[in-house]
């Protein structure tokens, strides 16, 4: 197979993950023998840096012509005192508006090895296997903003179009999952979730073998943290999901190997690790890769329909860490801890 | 003193944990020497079956009159499929509107002797002390709604006036506790949350002795959870409040043991426990009742300003739990748990 990847190494932890991931990417490439050519770009500060634009049009150009994004992480203090439009962030809902990644996707499953670094009992946690499907170019982060001396304002607006093609995206999953589906949404209050709860309501026939259960957000918001275990799919709108899914990253003690996937009807897509850029570590070479390198097999998966190769990739993480390999973030005792780089080479191996 | 109280029992086993609490503040009077004038009223599902209505005018008209309002629970299964108009929660959500309740407190702090019923490891969640500050009458909640057949939208807006007051009660707050102020918004995203950014920036030169941090709400969603002690006091909008203070009621593994406050500029309020109406244990004596005690201390402190009184039963409450004395919901051995009325007399005792 014969791909192009855009890869966007960003700031922070950024460049560090990425290359790491890339390296197993290659080893990938090489052992199914697939083709895959890697074009790099800028996002975020590092942008910001050079060429005076979260996401210049160089960027947006090489996406696409390419089939697929790696992104590592954007943002860090040197930029947070930057105008609104100049900031590292706004490359990342710039990129999502501009290649329409409605559907966000966020594995959480607990690996039993890094459980110790919970906040949660181990029992609670344990059985954690949910994917948190969230819309990401529509709903108050898109919608008309309005700004006076005495009064601010914000629309949160989606249209039934929008609605559907997500909770299609959420159902499909669920499907090939474990046939759950929790739909999240604050129908006794917001008029959207009224709509939203409707089209769910009516997509549901299509998929007789998914059940579904209709919760509001702030049950969901409790739930997750006294029986995490509960849920299979969860779908929900742009700004809930913002903060479930976020929240629903701390169950497993284990940010720093939680990968995305943004994706597009046609599967083209934007991956990435769910943790920031960490800057105080920058450049240290300790940064954990798995997220990114579990971002990878999403990419193989989602975007290119790889299957075994993601499978693959997925079944080494797990293996290091069953062998009690490591990095600082995951370890109290800082001297067993592995580099980015002997991480990745164990992953390798494996 | 002497006081008008109307207490609105509402439904499922709000009845019962405010018969409980009305038993714990005759005490508090006969001992004080205070003159509480209770009136009883309908609300909620409750209301529905009587009046055809969930906040009828007769209880707005004993509230009117009154210095304070106890509430229990609303809710339950059958007026789950009522039109919108004719739910339970549209009680609430109009007597909070009718006497422009706009700042709701909720303190959620750690019982060491009921840790073990919380899903978090007892070294993250035992030293929690913290008040969610909600602004409890506008944004999302009540601006202005649109449905089309292709479209929903809700209008989330802020005036001036209505952030810089709930921002006031929550330094005020932060003053008398432990000087920190956390305020969460997504002002990376929404224009109100700007304004309210701006508005705290503000007011901040006029609270010199307490120390203010801004932080995201998905960020917030992430360390109440890894790390729910460094709060002190929270303050954000209704939406985020909902969410937020739903999430943080359940760190310390006691729901059933939080009140809150719902108060106007005036100190007029109304006190609730948090949690819901539990109509599948309604009726049969067993509910916990703390919260609803635990309310009627917030309102003896916040309406009535009798801060010695309010300490008195919250320390009554912390001894019974330190005693071992529990309720169905927080022991594992049933046998072992006291009913409602038993539980209450152990409080009255201390
Ligand atoms: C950086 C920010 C705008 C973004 C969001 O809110 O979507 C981030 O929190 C995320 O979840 O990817
Ligand atoms: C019942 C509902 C409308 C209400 C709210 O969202 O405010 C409830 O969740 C609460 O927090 O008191």
């Amino acid at each position: 197979m014969e791909k192009k990847i855009t890869v966007l190494p960003g700031d922070g932890i950024g460049p560090e993950v990425v290359a790491a991931a890339v390296r197993v990417l290659q080893v990938i490439a090489k052992r199914y023998k697939h083709d895959f050519q890697l074009g790099y770009a800028a996002i975020g500060g590092a942008a910001i840096d050079q060429f005076h634009d979260p996401l210049p049009e160089e960027t947006i150009k090489m996406c696409k012509e390419s089939d697929a994004i790696l992104l590592g992480a954007v943002g860090g203090p040197k930029w947070d005192n930057n105008p609104a439009e100049l900031r590292p962030e706004i490359g990342l809902l710039r990129i999502r508006k501009t290649f329409d990644l409605y559907a966000n996707l966020r594995p959480v499953k607990a690996f039993p090895s890094l459980l110790d670094a919970s906040p949660l009992k181990r029992e609670v946690a344990e059985h954690v296997d949910l994917m948190i499907v969230r819309e990401l170019t529509g709903g108050i982060y898109f919608g008309e903003k309005n700004r006076t001396q005495s009064e601010a304002s914000d629309l949160n607006v989606y249209t039934r179009e929008e609605i559907e093609r997500i909770v299609d995206n959420a159902f499909a999953l669920a499907k090939v999952r474990k046939g759950k589906l929790c739909s999240v949404d604050k129908a006794n209050v917001l008029e959207t979730s009224r709509l939203w709860r409707q089209i769910v309501e009516e997509k549901k026939v299509q998929y007789p073998e998914v059940t579904v259960e209709h919760n509001l957000v702030d049950s969901v918001a409790m739930k997750l943290i006294t029986n995490p275990g509960h849920y299979d799919v969860v779908v929900t709108d742009n700004m809930f999901g913002d903060i479930l899914s976020d929240e629903a990253s701390v169950i497993t003690g284990s940010l720093g190997v939680l990968p995305s996937a943004s994706i597009r009807s046609d599967n083209f897509g934007l991956y990435e690790p769910v943790h920031g850029s960490a800057p105080e570590i920058a450049g240290a070479g300790i940064a954990n890769p798995a997220a990114t390198i579990l971002s990878v097999a999403m990419m193989l998966r989602y975007s290119f329909n790889l299957q075994d190769e993601a499978a693959e990739i997925e079944r080494a993480v797990s293996s290091v860490f069953d062998d009690g390999y490591f990095t600082a973030d995951l370890v109290k005792d800082k001297a067993r801890a592995l580099t980015t780089d002997e991480w990745t080479d164990k992953v390798i191996a494996e």
